[in-house]
């Protein structure tokens, strides 16, 4: 597995892009990893650490995107970015998948201009796997699309039935439209005509599945518009740390609550592992021809490897043509609502 | 402060209903509790209770509505279920707020027939007060209204300020657009369309605010529509929930946890006090001409007399005159996109 990372994407990019790079390639048989952006800036990460030569290497790419720049002008702009050298790689074969916690909108944009759609697929859409009481599941489309029509959110449940098939081993992915109550007349106009799709599609869907509920593990898949997904997991992920801030703020203030913390030192690392993103690392851009993995931007060393791992057991796995396969088998509704 | 209580609303009414009134009564001083619903059942709750009797009625009505019963045909064929005889004596003047844990959608629609909307709103909102790692802040539609108008959103934020001023004591609040970016022209057609009527609208608005950010506290209104609203508060419901359980089974798997446990249990109480949903007890239907509180249907006798103390300040502090003002000092948009 062949992975093209853009070494310059990310708020803090590229002393963690490297380091996690590093540690993927020496925790994983099998891995290699091309660091895409400044070489000479690469060189300076890179020296004096410890891996097999063999599989790190490094592509020179003149321009960075910066985080918060405008798509279009980037896009236009920028045509020796690290963003698009590294999908360059991939379109030609040279890599496997692509990876990157830069400027998601512009590697979004530009994934699908390089490397093109899946037959089938209207719109690419990002399945973010998430944790719940039980295991995972996973959102789509956590924030790639807003302002879907129900043809798109159909193709967001047969894309992420798939992805949650191969990544969880499970052989029928229970898939749950995300609403305001469970009955099947609830919602808004979106989810009422997407709700009737999903009901006649084949996939073992369980009806609409309320906010409350995607945390219990009632559902392996839950679909949703991209601008509602992305709400959602920004929201699970705020209060989260929230959470984590408030407890400490109350433990810290009593003497017997920090013996108590202390002590409890192991289950609450544990319990923080379960809820830290960066345990997940990236979310694919479901849909395109080629795997491409979108990392958060404040991405630490830790979701970088984690992020360079899942790109090569996306590929490994042959979850494109497992998608691809779906398609063809379910024969989705096409472009109108 | 003469609060009509629906005794019949909620999964575990009428026990939690009455119990929570009582409660409410001896604990605040000016303030009534009409209890509406079936009078011997209600009779059995009170028995036995300690309370001035001056302070808790009873008006009886004859038929509830299931928690699950659609609203036109709850409507229609139930004249006098306890939500209708409740809504009719504030609007008889005989009670100066109601409060129902009951259906919330027969709830609304029952509302806005019998007691009609403010001048110069379209569409009554709920606003629900959530938690912040500094305090509170008001998310405001939590679930009224699904597919939203710029418009209605645009009257959300008038409200939800006036009603941020007077339950949190500022004088001027500062007023978030839930959305996907912090960039002014990141969002969906109707955030951005939204983003213009409340840049221009004299208001504090401080743009657009991710979901990761609403709980540090950075806005004490949050505007959004009822669909996402209401997504947003019960993921956040869940998650806490969530949250709480797999931070007790990691605490209970070790000796050590469990001991530790023990030591923080009033840090873990404290702790779950602040993210605990009833302490808030019930969120007001703003728009209306009068006084009307929604509670959870899963509703503890806590979170009633939490949402009745709610109703009797939501009174006294003449909000609903607060926001009638506000509409007439910035003369809002009306009807149309």
């Amino acid at each position: 597995m062949r992975i093209a990372l853009d070494a310059m994407g990310g708020d803090f990019a590229p002393a963690v892009t490297v380091e996690g790079a590093v540690e993927a390639v020496n925790e994983t048989r099998g891995l290699s990893v091309t660091l895409v952006g400044n070489e000479n800036e690469i060189a300076d990460e890179l020296h004096g650490k410890k891996f097999e030569t063999s599989v790190i290497s490094v592509k020179h790419a003149s321009q960075v995107v910066g985080m918060h720049e405008a798509p279009l002008t980037a896009i236009r702009r920028k045509k020796d970015s690290s963003i698009k050298v590294a999908l360059d790689l991939v379109r030609a074969g040279e890599a496997d998948a692509m990876v990157s916690a830069g400027n998601s909108a512009v590697v979004m944009a530009k994934a699908l201009l390089t490397l093109g759609k899946l037959t089938g697929v209207d719109r690419p859409a990002i399945a973010a796997v998430m944790p719940t009481l039980k295991g995972l599941f996973v959102l789509i489309d956590a924030g790639a699309n807003v302002d879907c029509k129900a043809a798109n959110l159909y193709q967001f449940a047969i894309m992420g039935e798939a992805y949650a098939k191969s990544i969880f081993d499970i052989e029928i992915p229970r898939v749950g439209l995300l609403g305001i109550g469970e009955e099947d007349a609830k919602g808004n106009e979106l989810t009422k005509e997407t709700f009737k799709l999903l009901k006649d599609s084949g996939l073992e869907f369980i009806g609409n599945i309320e906010g409350k509920n995607i945390f219990m593990g009632d559902a392996d898949v839950v679909v949703c518009d991209g601008f509602v997904g992305n709400i959602a997991l920004k929201i699970s992920e705020g209060l989260a740390e929230v959470i984590a801030k408030m407890l400490k703020r109350e433990i810290s203030e009593s003497t017997s609550g920090r013996i108590g913390y202390f002590l409890m030192k192991d289950a609450l690392r544990s319990f923080r592992k379960r809820t830290d993103y960066s345990e997940y690392g990236g979310a694919p851009l479901l849909g395109l021809s080629k795997p491409c993995i979108i990392s958060h931007g404040r991405s630490t060393a830790k979701a970088i490897k984690n992020a360079v791992k899942i790109a090569g057991e996306f590929y490994r796995k042959g979850v494109l043509d497992i998608i691809s396969k779906a398609f063809t088998a379910t024969g989705p509704k096409k472009g109108k609502r």
